[in-house]
C-alpha cells in the first residue's frame, strides 16, 4: 500500500462499530501513525447537521430517496473535508460507517436501487473507497436490543432506524455479508457475538490474515 | 390542460418573485381554484430545515455537489408532500423557484453538469415539470441591490448566495433564458425592471398570450 490506510468499520445497529473503531485507533497509533477517527453521517460540521436530521424523528420523516441523498450529501463533505485530506498527508483513516452503510439501509433496507446509489458515489462523492472493510457480522435481533438499552440510556434521539422492524435489519445484515462476497479482496467478515474482548481477538486473528497495512 | 397547473417562478435574486407568487396567487383564486403558494428550497418541514442550512453561512460552506444533493433532497420532499397531492386533488401550486434555480445556480452556477442535475430530477425526484415557467428577467447588478437592502432590513440570514460575484449571477440569468429558448412553450420570459405594477402588466399581458390555465 502507498498510504497508510482508510479503514471503515459496519455492521448492523447494535453491532459494537464504536468500540471497534476505538480498538483499531490505538492499534495504528500503537504503531506511530496519525489516525482520524471519524463517523457517518458526519465527521465534519455539515455531516454532524445532516445526521440530526436524519437519524431523529418517525420513520416517515424522510422520503427514501431524500434520505439517500442526505446520507450521500453528508459523504460528499467528509471525503473532501477529511478523508481525502487526511489519507493524502499520509494519515489512517477509521470511520464508523461509510458507503457500505448507504448501500444496505438506503439500498437493501429502504429499496433504492443499488446501480443508483453506487452511481452517485461514483459521480457526485467520486469514487474513494475504503482499502479495508470490517463487517462485524451480528444477529439483529441480539444488536437491536443492545441499541435499544443504549438508546433508553441516552439524551440523544437517534433512535429511527431502530424502530424500523426486524426484517428490515436482516436485509441490512445480508446486504453487508453480500457486499464482502463481492469484493472479498476489500472486506473482512467477522462473528461479533459474544463479548467485546472475544470480537476484537476475532479481529486481530482476521487482520493477521490480511496483507493491509495493519497486519 | 387536465390539472389545474403547476406554476414556477424563476429569476436572480431580488427580481421580484416572492411578489409574482402573491399576484398569481390572487389571480386564480379569483377564478375559484384551490391555489397551493410554496417556495424552493422548502415548501415542507423536511426542506426548511435544508433551506436554513442551505442559504446561511459562508460560500464555501458547502461542496457544489453536496448543495445539488441537499436542494435535490428538498425537492423530493416538496413534490412527494405537496406538490404531486396537490396537483392530483385538482389545486394549482405556484411555486417561488423550482428545478430551474437548480439548472441555474448549481448548473451554470457552481459549474455542476446539468446532465447530472436532469438526471437526479428524472431517476430521484421523479421527473415532475412545472406546466408554465415565468422568468423575471433583471439585470443581476439590480436585482442584488434590491436583495441586498431587503436583507439588511431582516433578521434572516439567507444571504449565502448573495455574496457571490456578479459574473456568478450573469451565468444564473443566462441559463433561464438558455431554458426558456430550449422549452419556449413552457416557459415565459418577462422584463423584471420597472416599478412591481410595471412587471404584473407585462406579466398579465404575456399570459394572455399562452394557452395555459390562466389565460
Amino acid at each position: 500500500m502507498n498510504r497508510a490506510g482508510f479503514y471503515a468499520i459496519e455492521g448492523v445497529d447494535g453491532c459494537g462499530k464504536s468500540g471497534m473503531v476505538g480498538y483499531l485507533v490505538d492499534l495504528l497509533r500503537g504503531r506511530g501513525q496519525e489516525v482520524i477517527a471519524t463517523r457517518e453521517p458526519g465527521g465534519t460540521p455539515q455531516g454532524e447537521a445532516i445526521r440530526a436530521l436524519i437519524l431523529s424523528g418517525q420513520d416517515d420523516a424522510w422520503d427514501p430517496h431524500s434520505e439517500l441523498l442526505l446520507m450521500t450529501a453528508a459523504r460528499v463533505e467528509h471525503v473532501r473535508r477529511v478523508i481525502t485530506p487526511a489519507l493524502a498527508r499520509g494519515a489512517a483513516v477509521v470511520s464508523d460507517r461509510y458507503v457500505g452503510s448507504t448501500i444496505a439501509y438506503q439500498g437493501a433496507g429502504r429499496g433504492m436501487a443499488e446501480d443508483l446509489i453506487r452511481g452517485l458515489h461514483r459521480d457526485v462523492v467520486g469514487d474513494v473507497w475504503p482499502d479495508l472493510t470490517i463487517i462485524l457480522d451480528l444477529d439483529p435481533e441480539i444488536g437491536l436490543a443492545r441499541s435499544r438499552n443504549r438508546l433508553s440510556a441516552s439524551a440523544i434521539d437517534e433512535g429511527r432506524f431502530e424502530t424500523l422492524d426486524l426484517a428490515f435489519h436482516r436485509r441490512i445484515r445480508q446486504s453487508f455479508l453480500d457486499q464482502a462476497t463481492r469484493d472479498p479482496a476489500r472486506h473482512i467478515v467477522v462473528d461479533a457475538s459474544g463479548t467485546p474482548d472475544d470480537v476484537r481477538a476475532r479481529v486481530a486473528s482476521a487482520l493477521a490474515g490480511t496483507t493491509g497495512a495493519i497486519a
